[in-house]
């Protein structure tokens, strides 16, 4: 509401950074800095255009700089200093804009002293979709997965001190100590497999077959239990996401709430731009549209059609003519719940009622539209 | 309908080619020609037979030349040129007709040239059955595959930084610059482990330590994401093509939407050519079988009974005496939905009525064959 | 019921062999056979003691046409010789009985004669106890597997195109050829990785990079068809085999066939020989016991009581005291049907003329136990 | 109730010790002691300080010849004696006391003699938490797993033999015998891929390919034995785990035990100190808690409420407005279970009564702070 002297766009950039968002520039100036940074270990890149190189990571520097300095003052401004300052991100904005130019002032060398910028790249991680789905499995399932950790140290010290005692007078280079023996280990525990320090005694390859064999063991439970813990995470935001939008389509709202929990778990929701097509006429259909925000325009011969928020569409290629008749796309931002051939049909099946107030609106098209 | 100058099989070549099917001659004339290109790196083989490679792959890039031509023209015909040419499909044909010509045109030199007929092994995409599938998972689970991506790469990226910072002293050759380090990395995070470049000082083995078991995390995530998403992607396949089935049985027609979910879900459909042995006498049956299309003959003795399309068999072995009665096989190509014992049983149990109209229809059998 | 001229012993093997069934004796002839051909390949061992080698080799093979010999009569005795003879099982006898002798014969060295012997080993095969399950898999799930296959040689071919393409150059002696870049290829998208065979170009890097992930990807593709196949049919498995035991215990068929469905659900069936403890006095309980074949007898002080077909017992423990009561043993071979107590508790909820049922004969014993 | 003339932290060590517990203590002590032992093994810590590490280590053996000393004096009051020193721990506890003196006093050189310190390590394996579910995991999926090894085992064979006889006169030194050939292969099977043997043959080539591609198969089978498995024994302990809590708190106890099996399925338990924050006020809210055990006090404006066992809290979040409206904190050691925002509307959809109870208590609970 305030007047601002700035231009829209970089206000717009201004209020969003404020907000702790990484924008699009942000982004844009993390992969470029980064990439200047990699180059800046390239010798020939480095005799060549060193000059360039070091202004362009200035530039990324005075960008980061500036977004700490925006950050930090609107959080004095909402009395959030301590909280922002002490929190991981506000750690990250502080790291960006501070590594480098302490290094620098405390005369490490330049080339050395750039490396930190590789701080840049932690600001990627609260944007990373399924990042807060990852630490949930992490929490939930943290017992299991400390246990396979425990698992994989023990296999890995018991293997470690079994090959140092059965190799270290055979080759005293490379399992000469434990802790090279531990190097092998983890190596060879992880099927990662260099090659660089290998087992030559024969009771020393039986035991790292056994490690190998504990390995994909070990890897197996690993994977099982993040593929399980992550599949239910899935489901249960998935979940969440659409019960709210649910509750918006005042067709399903009519329903009883058993039935509202069985639709949830089978909508799946998507975000369209403006003047997106959904469904192009003439193509095989196999799954219905509510919409939960926005607005479509159905492109009927001689007339055009909107349909609001609540309304659905895509129907008819579900109950019988297999083919889209008619192009429908949006007309502004929408979100659309989708319902596939197969929940439909089951659901068709378990609420009959449902069934049949989506059979009657097909039918009132139908004949709308002939007439 | 039209009278065809060409021979029978030709013209049903030239056909199934402009409906841009693969058929069984082009694979053989696509393994064909691929491997005369992979001959032609070998120089014993070059040196050998040249001539006759060449005039092999001449061949081959003669027939993708026909066979874009009889695509263009068809799609001429149906007014549907460009949409063709700008396919994925349709780029593929042309790159498989043109590419190498142009190259030679060019003045490439021709061993070299002749590489460019990788792109004829590109045709079999659209015919790998479960690409619609994978192509789906991709859509579907984009975020939690972007996210595990996102990790790998960030990962990547400071494991590399770490490792280029801690070795670049000691081995100049190999982490002297942070993109030998990203190699290192991606190498290691993949758990392939090459052993061209391995860390060697304690710090440095503790990152790479830290590293690998990332990768097992992330790989993890990965195989989990895809893991869950591709078995309900094959549920609902499945459900799709027995469903139409089903409706065309008329034993299950009779029974309610809800049952007919549930058998659904519990049928699996396979095709059989003509003459195929459904079922051996003597056999223990674990099945039994609906015809949806096609149609079997029971070899009883002394007589030989015809079942058709809604017909099912195979049930008097799930319902007590375990071994087959007959042989039965199939006179035309047929499909059939099997239902399994486990299943039957299942059903048999929560549909009482399907049972009761199964035994009826196995007792009168049993009396008609006992006459 | 024939008098038989041989010792008891012997003639239950000449029995057992002519069923095609490996007897315990048949698996040591063969360990032992097979590890005296890896001896035979050792300098030092085939110095020391060739002739001891080669007299247990001639033993061995001696058995194995012996066995060979009782299930051809066997066959010709039950008219089923060319069954026999063309089956995977028969030709894998006649090559453990004949592979090593006609190879002989015509002259081959013995030392290389001998590795025939690992015929002997595929004998195991019919014996593995998922085997039949493994194969079910790979029939059900054979279009996923294949479409993976495809992915997997797509990805590999044209890998190994560009890798020629970019590497032949640099190291002809490695990368030379197609043939050779594919070794690389399989190597690297399995993440296997040797190492002996590496690109050192930027883009060979790059784009064996994107090879090593398209590895997981298809890694994790197949491991999910397998992990969630296998699992369908190890639970379809476990249903048949506990459905067979659940209709011959009375306290069960006096259900619906919807509960006893349920029931055969949850029940695990385990096999225990004679005089095996199955419950010992004063350990926590955690799940009881139905008795589908063989006995059992409860220690009680004072007196002994036996259990037979039918019977239940360890309820008590899941009803209120969590330490079991008394000692419990088999007393002959005995099935037994085993129920968690997260299943007792699942089911008592779902079916509570069930719990009545167990309570009352619970109470009974209680009371009678007192007195 | 016995006066102990021990200071009450170490009557405390005494009393977890002879109930066989790790304390605290013990898991430093195992700690030090083996990385003491690790240090003994690198020249320059040798060194430098062989005295004060042969002292460390010389503590920690007397420490656990304590805990023995403790433990078997324990059991033989409890006239458990035999049972305790043939029990694995009882075994680990023996060999972690005097494995090192014996190979001291029988004149093993004191270096290796104290690398059996690594038996101390053993010692956490029955605190794993996990660990319990494992060995249920391997009883339950022995036949599966055992089949899987088998397969392993013969592909390992298989492709032992077929290397060594396509290999053995190329490369005598690596593939000169067939237990060479093994190690080969079961590095290869395992995906690890060392390099230091690698085929070098053509035919020896494709036979390593398939060797590979079996790898990725036994291991997809086995992970997903493993994953299945694993998730389904997490789902039984947490549900037994839950059951147990679920009885006690009185707002469930009235619903009927299929609602309980229901409710059940749903919880999770967590354990939390004394003064730990459960909800902060202002922050999203997305589930509901019930004490099983312990104590909450709810800081409202002006008073504070305490909570105890059997009540619930943080449902209004779930009700409606989305953010928590009270700093909610334990004040002693409590179990709470959890109900997810996901699970909670999908159990009042299907449970209104439960719905009406809650929705009752959240009003009557926002009108009395209202006042």
């Amino acid at each position: 509401m305030a007047k601002s002297p700035l231009p829209p766009a970089l206000a717009a950039f201004v209020a969003a950074t404020a907000r702790r968002d990484m924008t699009g520039v942000a982004y844009a100036v993390m992969l470029l800095g980064n990439a200047a940074m990699v180059l800046l270990t390239l010798d020939a890149a480095y005799a060549a255009a060193h000059g360039w190189i070091y202004a362009l990571l200035c530039g990324c520097l005075a960008f980061f700089v500036a977004e700490w300095g925006i950050r930090v003052q609107a959080a004095v401004r909402m009395h959030q200093a301590t909280a922002y300052l002490t929190s991981g991100r506000g750690l990250v904005d502080a790291a960006s804009a501070t590594a480098v130019p302490i290094a620098l002032a405390a005369g490490v060398e330049p080339r050395t002293a750039w490396l930190l910028a590789f701080a840049w790249a932690l600001k990627v991680i609260p944007g990373v979709p399924g990042l807060r789905r990852l630490r949930r499995v992490m929490v939930v399932e943290a017992r299991p997965l400390l246990s396979v950790l425990v698992l994989f140290l023990l296999v890995l010290f018991l293997g470690s001190v079994a090959e140092y005692t059965l190799e270290h007078d055979v080759q005293p280079a490379t399992f000469g100590t434990i802790p090279s023996a531990m190097w092998w280990a983890v190596v060879t525990l992880t099927t990662t497999g260099y090659g660089d320090v290998v087992p030559i005694t024969p009771l020393g390859r039986m035991v790292a077959g056994m490690v190998m064999i504990s390995g994909l063991g070990v890897f197996g439970l690993w994977t099982g239990i993040l593929a399980t813990s992550f599949a239910a995470e899935t489901r249960r935001d998935n979940f969440l996401k659409t019960w709210e939008l649910v509750s918006r389509v005042p067709f399903f709202a009519s329903l009883g709430p058993s039935t509202i929990a069985d639709v949830t778990q089978m909508l799946r929701t998507i975000d369209l731009p403006p003047r997106a097509t959904v469904i192009r006429k003439g193509e095989p259909g196999d799954c219905m549209y509510f919409i939960a925000a926005g607005e479509v325009e159905v492109d009927l011969p001689g007339k055009k059609v909107r349909l609001g928020e609540g309304a659905f569409f895509g129907e008819m290629a579900l109950l019988g003519n297999n083919l889209r008749s008619a192009n429908i796309s949006t007309t502004n931002l929408s979100k659309l719940l989708v319902l596939d051939l197969v929940d439909f049909r089951v659901l068709m099946a378990r609420h009959p009622d449902l069934a049949r107030s989506i059979d009657a609106e097909a039918q009132r098209r139908a004949l709308e539209n002939r007439t």
